[in-house]
């Protein structure tokens, strides 16, 4: 008697996005469709290496108890885990080579997992899974060739091209953040000058806030920290910007204006069809999105930026842990997913 | 009696280089060993596109012909034509978007060549060409994932991604000359501001020469152009620079600088093995080499910038009809020339 075929949305791929802060895990089925058992946890990296893989090892056993019992499959329905890590990554050997945040060198993460979990384990890049996610389940969404940008406390980044991560010949591609906009300019933490992720970062974003304050005495912003201007963040200056604030629709054109160069420049060399704007500057909205799009249009050839629609992420919180799944189904078939 | 398949070494594909200022012709064999015919004639764009159309078939048809006689082969032996043409092209429907160097806008390039010729025939870009003849049998050679520039009037650049040429979404991927280094900077033919091109193109290094001539008055540049400084051109500077004039190497040092810093920013979203750097410019050497590989140690990533080499094109005058054979085949087979 044959066996049958389970189909693709009975078996099934665990995500885990491994951040700074926070470790993302969900169980998703083959084809996308469904998700289970989906946790999040404080990484605690100061616990150590050992602490946070054991951790992530528990979350992962726990989601797939939860998808056995809540789909209703036996164990033999997942086929492995994949994991969208910080820094740089090989994904051949599965050892994180350099992840700062967790203070993590040349790692042995995916042989450490797989011991732990008894399942296939494939690692990349958190950036690269973040876009891999929008493009899968996203905003990206249909797209061939994709650029991500993901701005949060820094500025990451992914690139696809004909539906798959381009990782470059080091492992190392997508610094999207490290692209210099103005060769005489900030000084980056990268120790470069004028990079992007100088002007446009969460980070940057609110010291430009604070810089411009001390010029200004009619901004809300004070009153949303009270007074205290070392607690101005990002998010604070989208709020006031929400509340028609002078001073922060200024910060926020201002970042539009220095990331619509950086994807200018960008999209007069790798002429994509798609760019994903992620993470927590789309809270700005059209104050950001629509003074963006301006700057590109003004900057990028015609025929480039025609082809070319600038969106907000749509995966919040899950592209993560979506991308890792999309990556694993990747790096195991060699094919994108469905 | 079954019919012998022809080795690669005797099966022929014709390569043009269509410049705005000259027509280069040669027949190159399949394995890319054997050159064939070669000829260059003046692309005379001012007699209008039927002129060079008819001129360029003639010499495609005087190539066979050589060919068929000095390699013996019969005229079976040849498989088609790929050109290399200046501007935008569609390589689906083998027009011509744009090449306002010829004056031709939408132009059925290949229909028309077809026609004349009775061969098929491939079109792409000439900078993209350049870049796949240099990795095909020059500077480039192994590599897998390639940035070409090239410096002329302009700065123009291919890209190519694991052994192909990567054409982005609408056929418009690679224009490196505009990406923005200094988004307060020099405007830009393109009407941009602050584009790699305004800085370090043949015509914006002659204008920088002329510039800091003005305060200077131990140059030995204008003594090479009979004291009229209208008629120093790149090429006037690099062989200045190659007498030791102080004022040529400062103006050598600086293009050196602006073109790390485009280099650097494409080497960390790209992560290539190698850039190869053509044109005249590569007429300074070292001059320009040296301080140019240190810029982009200065600004890249290290694992990114460990992980390629930065070289001078090997085939001067030849890349683009090489790079018109390899595209021929790449677009005819799928895969890129053996």
């Amino acid at each position: 008697m044959a066996s049958t075929t389970p189909s693709p949305d009975s078996q099934f791929i665990i995500g885990v996005d491994l951040g700074g802060t926070n470790i993302v895990v969900s169980a998703m089925s083959l084809d996308g469709s469904r998700l289970f058992g989906s946790q999040s946890e404080p990484t605690l990296a100061i616990e150590g290496a050992d602490a946070v893989i054991a951790r992530m090892a528990r979350m992962v056993n726990t989601t797939v108890g939860i998808t056995m019992k809540e789909a209703g499959v036996p164990k033999s329905a997942f086929l492995g885990v994949g994991i969208g890590a910080p820094g740089t990554v090989d994904r051949e050997t599965g050892r994180v080579l350099a992840a700062p945040n967790l203070k993590w060198y040349d790692f042995p993460l995916v042989e450490r997992m797989a011991e732990l979990t008894g399942l296939p384990v494939k690692i990349d890049n958190d950036a690269n899974c973040a876009t891999y996610g929008e493009w899968w389940l996203g905003a990206a969404r249909g797209g061939r060739n994709v650029i991500g940008v993901t701005i949060g406390t820094g500025v990451g980044g992914g690139i696809i091209i004909d539906r798959q991560v381009y990782h470059g010949s080091s492992d190392a591609a997508g610094e999207i953040g490290h692209i210099t906009i103005d060769l005489n300019g900030r000084r980056c933490g990268c120790g470069n000058y004028g990079c992007l992720e100088a002007y446009a970062s969460g980070s940057a974003i609110a010291e430009r806030a604070r810089e411009a304050l001390l010029n200004d005495e009619s901004s809300v912003l004070p009153s949303l920290v009270n007074g205290d201007h070392s607690k101005i963040t990002a998010a604070v200056v989208y709020s006031a910007a929400g509340q028609g604030d002078a001073l922060a629709l200024e910060i926020v054109r201002e970042t539009a204006r220095y990331l619509g160069a950086g994807l200018a420049n960008l999209l007069n060399v790798f002429n994509p069809d798609v760019v994903v704007v992620a993470g927590g500057v789309t809270q700005a909205g059209e104050a950001l999105f629509g003074p963006l799009r301006t700057e590109v249009r003004r900057r990028a050839f015609k025929s480039v930026s025609d082809a070319c629609r600038i969106v907000p992420g749509t995966l919040p919180g899950t592209a993560g842990v979506v991308g890792a799944v999309a990556s694993f189904i990747s790096q195991t078939t060699g094919h994108p997913p469905a």
